[in-house]
């Protein structure tokens, strides 16, 4: 099933409502249109439920964090009518503000989907965190050393939420309560742009309004998807001496051209 | 005269002032300087009239809706000063409170352009309409069937407001009450990225910057521009096996580039 | 020391807090990352001084004039920690709002850089300017003729301010009290793009935050960093037949990929 996701996106061509901060909007856009979704950035408490009601899907990114009351309206409606929540607590821990809104939201809304580096995943699950501004702190990353501790945080995280949890570094774990992937696609080089954690929260919408019955799976190939997107474009930039900005484009193309073929071949991913 | 637009917009360089939504905001920044124009994108109430007063165009798009008292007051100042005032009414029919905002701008500013897909220019019609989101509903696109009826939709609601009517997709139009360009210019890929409306949007704006006296002829230009300038971006990404975001550069590239030969030789437009 | 700037930055990956304009901002945080530095782009009153806490340094770009609130608590906060903090006055002579948010933050906030184009930079010293929006006026640049009073006028504002200045356009001047640096980096394509000077900002709070006891030679690195990536751009983008978008593109690939030969080789650096 698993690999039938990336077409049923372009099949369903979901509407995925997405709140989102200004720094990465553009890209979010544009890797949702180029999933085969139709995106939508509003966040004018004024409309999103109206929105939301047409929408398959909604995602929220705390990158911004003046639209909580809009968040806190949206993903309400979401939840009455079965539409799919996907939350990226961006730097969860970086600040108090953000500590507070996250513990808001999550008292608010059912999430379907939650997805954070580390750092925001333990500022989610346990208050605290390390982080380092919006990236994870290098003392905090999943390692083949620390991974069956990370699993277990992510289950242990999920059965807590009721969300998967999505937790992305070198390694990714997409979980539920009692199941995990764990996938190694990906490259260094998706940590030296802007914008790599926000485009897999808006893909997880685009696959989560396309398959709102299979959220883990769902997760778990839109992130095989953007790790694999994310390899292609390494060896393109590689092959042209290209460099991060290039890089970014080429991610993107790779996610616009992708093919069942590519996810065949390139996924590498086992259950935990 | 057609022709000779792209020309006057690098010989006048038009200070081009837009007040526009956070997501495509860069593209048009981008766009209007490729095209030979000068932008600047405050949305600052305590500001717009001040800055449009300096400015040879002023760009209005509903893509962010908390800025509507700051549109009222920088298109009065415009129609004050006889400074075009270019429309884009992003998703108007995907919410009562767009369609709010449209009727009150329209009530209390005189556009020169209006621009939009034909599902926001039904909304703007008839206020209602079939929108899915942001992009037009597939029902409900311009086709060789539809064309002349489309046309008719054009000249009657650009005899109502006084403002050129400027639809867009497989096909444009670009209509006063009276005459109508029908340009078969552009490819399937634009409507692959976000912000090809708001970009031709934008572009316009410094069409009729350069050419305030001529905003039918303007407008029409400016729709070729763009969709000559998809059509070599679209080859170039073809070629090099590209996606969605190189193409968007290219797409960008080619106006920066665009010579009065390709103009020549690419347009494909007929009175209708 | 001027040569090692640009490894500092990427051995020490500061974390630069920038408070910027929603049209330039995504390039803003490539351009840091792409440095090696980590960026952060808050603006909520609410945490900008908790994230001035954990930061090396700040940078505030008044391209958005509705967070002076949050630019003031935030500035002050760095003053208090010797955090350096990196002021871009965008448009300064554009609107009266802009020569107030000026006047306030030049009160308010010790600056340990301030960037500008010529016009801005008179705007800040005289409180007018010809500026043409956010470009600097034909009329107003540093060209072989008026570079010594360019560089008197960059002496004397940083005498009465504290802060280097660093006035940039065709010709590049770095400068404090007593010293100045005249940089010939760069090129004209530099100025078709949107947000070149937001991204040299950006990019000199990360040398800054790196380097925060020198900040002269840090903003005269920076600077010649951004004009030697340009050069390299632009000769990519002329070698592809490319346009303005591939070459912001190559400029921020060509920072990511800065080596310490290209600076040795490519630098144009006088005192003066």
């Amino acid at each position: 099933m698993l690999e039938q996701m990336p077409e049923q996106v372009r099949e369903k061509e979901p509407l995925v409502h997405v709140i989102t901060n200004f720094v990465t909007v553009n890209d979010c856009a544009n890797i949702i249109l180029a999933a085969g979704g139709s995106p939508i950035m509003t966040s004018d408490i004024r409309e999103v439920e109206e929105i939301v009601g047409i929408s398959q899907a909604l995602v929220l990114n705390i990158g911004s964090t003046d639209t909580v009351e809009a968040m806190t309206a949206a993903g309400k409606k979401a939840n009455e009518g079965n539409c799919p929540v996907v939350f990226d607590p961006v730097a969860a821990g970086a600040s108090q503000l953000r500590k507070g809104i996250c513990k808001k939201l999550l008292k608010e809304i059912q999430f379907t989907v939650i997805r954070g580096n580390i750092s925001e995943i333990k500022a989610i699950a346990t208050g605290s965190s390390t982080a380092k501004g919006v990236d994870a702190d290098v003392m905090d990353t999943v390692t083949e050393e620390n991974l069956e501790s990370a699993v277990k945080l992510a289950k242990s995280l999920s059965a807590r939420t009721g969300a998967v949890i999505v937790l992305t570094g070198a390694i990714d774990i997409a979980a539920d309560a009692d199941h995990a992937y764990v996938i190694r696609n990906g490259c260094q080089r998706m940590s030296k742009i802007t914008g790599s954690g926000c485009m897999l929260t808006a893909l997880i919408g685009a696959f989560c309004g396309a398959n709102p019955c299979y959220p883990l799976i769902a997760a778990a190939a839109a992130a095989a998807v953007m790790g694999i997107s994310g390899e292609l474009a390494d060896k393109k930039a590689t092959e042209q001496e290209a460099g991060t900005s290039s890089f970014r484009n080429y991610l993107i193309d790779a996610v616009s051209n992708f093919t069942k073929e590519q996810f065949e071949r390139g996924i590498c991913i086992e259950t935990y």
